[in-house]
């Protein structure tokens, strides 16, 4: 891929995602939950692009996730094992244009390229853009890329969202069948290999000054919520040493967290949630309630964090005379990504002549669900903004893009086992 | 005042406590805020009991302050400085039984006791009952004894309370005028001394395994409001060393405050309010407000602790990136206690063969507001249950009561300038 034709691809993508994000559920934000008005239209939006691009074939499943398939040069058909590439396109409520949906406008732009220079690869080549993934409207996340990864869990059919609408029902209303879910999963020939294009949410790329990153793996996360019970008091009447202070107590533990997830490469420790309950100016807190959020690419580094975390929790509230009741309330296990995978993300970049750095993602992507049927990878493009996600103003620069495009162009033959062939 | 003289009083005192709990504006709970029914009732009761007690005569002020007044025998009348002790009767929201009302309690059995023996005093006694010192209603403090003290604001007559009423209609709903309120002034010549008896609502003396305390002095408090704005960010995907966590910055200062104030004796700070504005178990906290309330028996000692505390919190937010807005919500002198006053306390505590123990108030009292007026000094009585007040479990014990009605006891002669005589 050209220079030029990378810059102008990558403007394409950008004018999609402006396109994209005019459907909303609210106006003047961008929310596209999950089949809403919004989100329907974008799912056609994308077919309809798709078509465009040269695909073979274009199919919305159950779920709604529309898949286009470009044959490889084998023809060997839906046994074959095939590449696929992908993202969501459901958004946070005001959320961003990029996040997901670039991955997916990415593998558009590449099945275009090859098209309109006529090339087929080895393999064939599946987009997929994942129709759920970010949990909003069902408080469940990957419904997308789960179905497609085979693994749906069928009981959150009677999953309600905030109106009492069921899943189900919810299929149904947007025309769907969700008896046809077992039908969204990937073709039966297997995935030789899954890659997801994603902007970074993040500022590491920013501040590292590089376009893009490989991602090494996907970092497994703990949440838990912490509730610390002292002895609430008088301000004025109670002197410092008679105190058990629970908000005390919490800082030291935030403050902790924040050392020992500091202290080590690829782990980050987060306090998000902290308050006093009902707490007064002249009341020494009795009750002071805290979250955790403990992520890594190493579930070892992880849970060895969490090991001293306890310790020190315990420590402190044992010093204090303060109860400690934790209760966790997710733990999702660290996705490695694929080393052949990585390694030629890596040549793809160096061939650019850009700047190769590897990157833990310590958000969730739909990669990690299909790490579950397939070799996985992922290429972060720079966050601008200061790297500000799950927002309005998250944004990416069209050189960015361009490097990206370009970037996976090399990898995508690369991965493909050789420099593709004029179609047959 | 004989111990088993002091412990018949004691019994009554606590027994007529019970009764006035039994006055309530909320069913199941001691809630008696100003000028409510169950107010007005205790006024009632305690006019009532003076009367019975042996007090020349009982009046209640426009405020609602019961002053009964004890001749002297030199019967010198309204003009000659005369001694005053009281307390307040008006209670926090399912507050305690003894908060405040102990110390009239306490000055209505010490005219019952002298009636009783046929002993005046040279000094005229006003036992004063003041109507408001909690700010429940509305939401100014000392409206009771601000009055006595001849330095009643008028400009609260226009404040209003949570159904719109103001000060002034409550007063006049009440039966009585807001025209008076300067009569409710203490009688012309003057107080010789002012002295309260009050709970000492914390674990001093419990801790120090004594049933009374002299006050050195009242805490002068400084409350502020403080709002960290840091960067809100991904949990999982910003790494720590690029984070400007406001929830952490917080931590950092609460526990400063701590520290620091845990370093000086008669020091005590507290950050009572601590929270993340709709924070997310993965969202790094982008603000976090906290409230600190810093008190001290010398304004100097509080004023040094808040500089220190100042220039801590600039250190950590400039090291973090966190601005701070602080805001001022109160600013109190501290009153010193009168050292005649204290060495009587204290040679009266001795007298009983008790230990004599000086404590910091940090609470505010009456005490502060008569500090504008005469000179001033406090007995504090031990708290039971740990030391809490402002709450049901708020409790003192009948032995501590009596111990502290003999020391008020020969604290009044020694105060009073000599031994009693005979009535005339």
């Amino acid at each position: 891929m050209t220079p030029s034709a990378a810059l102008a691809a990558a403007r394409q993508l950008l004018d999609r995602s402006d396109e994209l994000a005019r459907h909303t559920d609210v106006p003047g934000e961008l929310t596209c939950t999950y089949l809403g008005p919004a989100h329907l239209a974008v799912a056609r939006q994308l077919a309809h692009w798709m078509g465009q691009a040269g695909f073979d074939s274009v199919r919305i499943d159950a779920l709604g996730n529309v898949a286009g398939r470009y044959r490889g040069r084998a023809a060997a058909g839906r046994q074959a094992p095939c590449l696929v590439t992908g993202s969501h396109y459901d958004t946070v409520r005001n959320g961003g244009k990029y996040d997901g949906r670039l991955g997916i406008l990415a593998g558009i732009a590449l099945v275009q390229a090859l098209s309109e220079a006529g090339l087929r690869l080895r393999h064939d080549l599946e987009v997929v853009a994942f129709a759920e993934e970010e949990g909003v409207r069902f408080g469940s996340t990957f419904l997308g890329s789960s179905a497609y990864a085979g693994c749906f869990d069928t009981a959150l059919l009677d999953r309600r969202d905030a109106q009492g609408t069921t899943l189900a029902q919810a299929i149904v209303q947007a025309g769907r069948d969700p008896q046809a879910i077992a039908q969204a999963a990937a073709p039966p020939g297997g995935i030789a290999h899954y890659f997801e294009i994603h902007i970074e949410q993040g500022p590491v790329l920013l501040d590292l000054d590089a376009p893009v990153g490989v991602v090494g793996a996907i970092a497994g996360s703990v949440r838990r919520r912490l509730r610390l019970a002292g002895q609430a008091g008088h301000a004025g009447t109670t002197p410092m040493r008679l105190r058990r202070d629970a908000a005390c107590a919490a800082a030291e533990i935030a403050l902790y967290v924040e050392s020992r997830c500091g202290a080590q490469q690829g782990l980050v420790g987060t306090v998000g949630q902290l308050e006093v309950p009902g707490g007064s100016v002249n009341v020494i807190p009795g009750l002071c309630t805290l979250s955790l959020d403990v992520r890594a690419a190493d579930d070892k580094l992880r849970d060895a964090a969490l090991a001293d975390i306890e310790a020190h929790v315990a420590q402190v509230c044992a010093r204090r005379g303060v109860q400690c009741r934790a209760e966790e309330l997710l733990r999702a296990p660290a996705a490695a990504c694929d080393p052949a995978g990585q390694a030629a993300w890596a040549g793809a970049i160096a061939a650019q002549g850009l700047p190769v750095h590897t990157l833990v993602s310590g958000a969730g992507h739909d990669a990690m669900m299909m790490a579950r049927v397939a070799p996985i990878s992922m290429l972060f493009v720079r966050c601008g903004a200061g790297g500000i996600s799950h927002h309005p103003q998250e944004t990416v620069s069209q050189a960015d893009v361009a490097a990206a495009l370009a970037t996976a162009w090399a990898f995508l033959h690369e991965v493909d086992g050789g420099p593709g062939a004029p179609a047959c």
